[in-house]
C-alpha cells in the first residue's frame, strides 16, 4: 500500500514594491514532485520569482489570481509563455478568461495541501479568498489569502468593478472572520509595512470592518479616492491573464 | 509547583520602504504578561510599531539592533523615551551604548522564548545574529536574525565601520551556514521584496557566499560601492540609541 507523506508547506511572502502587491509562493515539498502555486504574481516581478522557484527546486502548477486586479499587471500571462505547463485559475464570476474557472467551495491542490476558494465579493464581484484546509498536517495556524477583501487594518475599494460595500462588509464578516481567530490573514497588498494579520487582530481592531454595516457604507462612500492610474491599462489586461493578444 | 506554561511565539515582520528595512516583532503569547522584543526598530515608523504592539496587547520588554546601522537611524531611543522601561540592546563589541550590551552566547530572554547572540562580524566590528533556542515548543524551524551579514542572495557591504570580507565570510559560514538547513533566516534588509530565506536556499545558491574565501573577498573588493548617503548622520546617532541627546 503506498504511503503518502503528510504535506509540509513551503511558504515565501514576496512584495512588488511600485503597487505594494504581494504575491505568495507555496508548495507542498514533502511530495517528490515539489508541487507549488503563486498567487497574485505581478509581471514586472516575473523573473524574480521563477528564479526562486528554480533554486527551491519547486515545479510550478498554478498561477491563481484573487481578483481582477486594476492597479498591477498580473503575471498569469507570461507564466505561462515561460512555463507552458503552468494553469492561470481565477473565479469564474471575475469574467476574465483563465485555464480553470473556480466556483465557491473548489479546491486547488498541490500535493497532498490545498486551497480551498471562499467568494468575497466587494472589492470587485469576483475577489475570492484562498484558505488552507484545517485537517491535520495542513497548516497550523491556518492560512488566507484574502486579496483586496481584508486589508491589514482597512479594506479595498469599493468604487469600481461591480465594487459594493455591502457585499465587502458581509463577504468579511461571513467568509473571512468566521475562521479561527488565530488564522493568519495575508492580503494582496500593504502601503505601511505591515506583512500579516489575523483573524482577531481584524476582528477587534480592523477601523473600517469593526463599525456597524451601516456606518461601513458611509465610511466608504465618503472616501473619494482618485481615480486608479493604472485601471484602464490593468482591467483590460488582466482579464486576459495579462497578455493582450494572449489566446488565455 | 508552579506550572510554566511552554512559550507561543507571536511573530511579525516589517517593512520600512525608504532604507528598504526589516523590523521584527517578537513576543510570547503564552506568558501572561505577553513580553515582547522588536529587532532593529526604525525610527520614523515608531508609532506604527507601537500601536501594532498596543493592538496585540504586548509589552515591549526590549529594543535590539543587530549593529549600528549606517542607513537608518535606529528607534531604540525614541522608543525609550515613548515607554521608559524598555531596554535597548546592542553588542559590546559595536562600540555603541545600550542599557544591556551582550557578548557572544548571551540570551534576551522575553517569557519562556529566548534569542542567543551569536558574533558575525565583517559587516561592521559589532554585527550580531539572534538565533531562537532549539530546544522543544521553541519556534521549529529555527529562525536567525541575520542583520546585515547574510542577505536573501547577498551580504552586507564590508568598506567601512571596521568592515572585513574575511571575517563576514567566516562569520556566514561558521555561524550561521552551520545552523540546521531548514532555519529561517530574516535579513535586516531586502531590496527586491523577498522577506525570508533559510539556511539551505543561502548555503546553495547565495551568489557571494558560495565562493570560496578568496573568490569571494575579490568580489567585494570589485563593487566600488557610492558612499552611503545617510552614513554621515546615522552613525554617529545610532552609537547613543538613535538620539544625539540622549543619555542612553
Amino acid at each position: 500500500m503506498a504511503v503518502t507523506a503528510p504535506p509540509k508547506l513551503l511558504f515565501r511572502q514576496l512584495f512588488e514594491k511600485e503597487s505594494s502587491t504581494y504575491t505568495y509562493l507555496l508548495a507542498d515539498i514533502a511530495h517528490p514532485d515539489k508541487p507549488a502555486l503563486l498567487i497574485d504574481p505581478v509581471d514586472k516581478t516575473v523573473d524574480r520569482d521563477l528564479g526562486l522557484i528554480k533554486n527551491l527546486g519547486l515545479k510550478l502548477v498554478f498561477a491563481l489570481n484573487t481578483h481582477c486586479h486594476a492597479d498591477h499587471i498580473t503575471a498569469t500571462g507570461i507564466l505561462k509563455k515561460k512555463v507552458p505547463t503552468v494553469k492561470s485559475v481565477i473565479s469564474r464570476s471575475s469574467l476574465a478568461k483563465a485555464d480553470i474557472l473556480i466556483d465557491g467551495g473548489d479546491k486547488i491542490r498541490i500535493g497532498n495541501l490545498f486551497l480551498e476558494a471562499r467568494p468575497t465579493p466587494g472589492h470587485t464581484t469576483g475577489c475570492t479568498t484562498y484558505v488552507t484546509d484545517d485537517a491535520p498536517h495542513h497548516p497550523n495556524p491556518r492560512m488566507a489569502f484574502t486579496g483586496d477583501t481584508v486589508l491589514i487594518g482597512g479594506c479595498g475599494r469599493t468604487d469600481f468593478q461591480g465594487g459594493s460595500s455591502e457585499k465587502l462588509y458581509r463577504s468579511a464578516h461571513s467568509q473571512i472572520f468566521t475562521l479561527p481567530k488565530q488564522t493568519l490573514l495575508y492580503p494582496a497588498h500593504d502601503y505601511r509595512g505591515f506583512t500579516v494579520t489575523t483573524v482577531e487582530q481584524e476582528a477587534l481592531y480592523n477601523p473600517r470592518l469593526t463599525q456597524d454595516e451601516e456606518a461601513f457604507i458611509n465610511t466608504m462612500k465618503k472616501l473619494k479616492l482618485p481615480y486608479p492610474k493604472m485601471i484602464d491599462i490593468a482591467v483590460p489586461a488582466n482579464l486576459v491573464c495579462g497578455i493582450q493578444d494572449s489566446k488565455i
